[in-house]
């Protein structure tokens, strides 16, 4: 795909730095916060949660920016649109992507809201809780999607996530339609239950329609098709004109594909520290390899070793050579 | 020393954000950074390396904040002082050393340069090198004193680093004469082996005078006395009418206390990651055994299992319970 395009990818998501605390599941109780899921937040209840939090590490996140982070590392050329404050979280969002080899060009807002950070508390069993002010990710706006950037990706890479404010949805369908029109592949990552649940008949349309790659994990699946049988939800998704990639954490991943279906062991993991980004490093690693012309199984096999990387420590930015774990693996 | 005084120690010292990054020992060379030391660096400069540096994660630093931050893990009562922006990094700060449990009241500088920060690279092997802009620590002044929070605490605390921007110099020769009123112990780190050669003549003085325990690592205790043998170091140290601690890193410590000698072994460390703040952790870990009135081998030894939890991980704020870690060890 990548060879006659100036980038491999192109993903559009929110640009957030994370700031990671420890937390024991006592305190989520204490606050009303459903363990293992994302939700919105005000700044005011940013503020009240952050006051109430333990000590933290910031390490830039979102979820296609996690995903375009761990591409580079593994050599593909990605490229990233989202929307920092012009502060100093959206200079650290900045640095970071640019430094990991991520073409990132659009300018930060000067005024409005600041940048938009995930307050995540992650539980001593390595699960992580998510909180997530938006602030300046939801002034994206389609004057930020660039139509020659667009047309020099050979992938369109979009989370659902950001489908919930209404400014960049509406940024989304157009670089959807500008991608279409250049007859560039799009993938698609349903990110989270509540994006499902939120917009379940965009995200069907979707996949019926311009998607060609879709990720999403075993909850995400069940609430698109409204069951609880994972079977079912498979079987639904496999009549879809599209590569369905369902993610299963410990269990692995299954790929479906025009009839074909691949399923593949996760990655040895010593230590589950915090799984913020697993999912995000799952689909980077499953998209770096495709863009080498892998197989199905290979391009999930790579995904799993990433994902296996990213929650042996804190933070959704890969630390270790990813290249050399997959390399080492697959070939 | 705590049980009559609201605070076990105040420690002053530079309110400062680490970004810690990976780099290889080439791009030291190439940008002219000496390996395993610490250095002041222009907003200019900071720029200019930071954008140099590959991606970052960003933890609370400073050498005495930290020290105190470990202290309130381990149950002792701290406060602080220092100067931060009113600026995101500086809520940063702020958050991580109150919800850390130490006291800190000092009031952003509402004008002015921003919060300081730390470039830090770790090699391969765990060193760090460290590249410093101190922004807003600089004004840290004599009104920021609070007489009232020198006189609550059993120690007055103060690193090295601080006695180089001549502001909050005075403002600690000022700390210094307000808890030698109130008949408070003072405890010194040489910091660094720039600091001892800035500014030795001060740092004998006060070592002869009101100091009542130092903290250095070898290459500081021989700065100070300007010769390259240890021994010669420790002989002219140990003539000193205060408590001297050297740490030798992998070779344990050593306390020097009137004619008396001790040396303790360091603790086991499984993987060196990061050595940032090992030094700041021990004179932490050091001085909360001192508080709960423990015999001067197992301070030291209190000192060596918090400096060997910080070294196991990227940032100088604890991550495991030094709590149960020392317990464990000391009973």
């Amino acid at each position: 795909m990548g060879m006659t395009s100036q980038y491999d990818v192109l993903a559009i998501g929110n640009a957030i730095v994370d700031v990671i605390s420890a937390a024991e599941p006592a305190f989520l109780d204490t606050h009303g916060i459903a363990k293992g899921t994302m939700r919105l937040i005000s700044a005011a209840e940013g503020e009240a949660l952050y006051a109430a939090m333990g000590p933290g590490r910031e390490v830039s996140g979102g979820s296609a920016a996690n995903t375009v982070a761990g591409m580079a590392t593994l050599g593909a050329k990605p490229a990233f649109i989202g929307r920092v404050a012009d502060d100093q979280l959206g200079q650290v969002f900045r640095h970071d992507i640019v430094s990991a080899g991520v073409h990132y060009a659009t300018p930060p807002s000067p005024t409005g809201d600041p940048t938009g950070r995930c307050l995540i508390l992650v539980t001593p069993d390595g699960d992580r809780t998510m909180n997530t002010y938006l602030g300046a990710c939801q002034q994206l706006s389609e004057a930020d999607i660039d139509p020659d950037l667009v047309a020099a990706s050979g992938i369109l890479y979009l989370e659902g996530y950001l489908w919930d404010p209404p400014t960049p949805r509406a940024a989304m369908e157009k670089a959807i339609a500008m991608a279409r029109g250049q007859g560039r592949k799009i993938a698609f990552t349903l990110s989270d239950v509540f994006c499902v649940e939120g917009h379940r008949a965009d995200f069907l349309r979707l996949l019926a329609g311009p998607v060609d790659l879709m990720f999403a994990n075993e909850n995400e699946a069940c609430a698109l098709y409204r069951t609880d049988d994972l079977a079912v939800a498979m079987e639904a998704m496999a009549a879809q004109d599209c590569i369905s990639v369902i993610t299963r954490s410990e269990k692995g991943a299954v790929v479906l594909a025009g009839g074909e279906r691949h399923v593949v062991p996760a990655a040895r993991v010593d230590r589950v520290v915090d799984t913020t980004g697993a999912g995000d490093l799952f689909a980077g690693g499953f998209m770096a390899a495709m863009v080498q012309g892998r197989s199905l199984p290979d391009c999930a096999r790579a995904g799993c070793i990433a994902a296996a990387e990213i929650i042996g420590h804190y933070g959704a930015r890969p630390e270790a050579d990813l290249k050399a774990l997959i390399g080492s693996e697959l070939g």
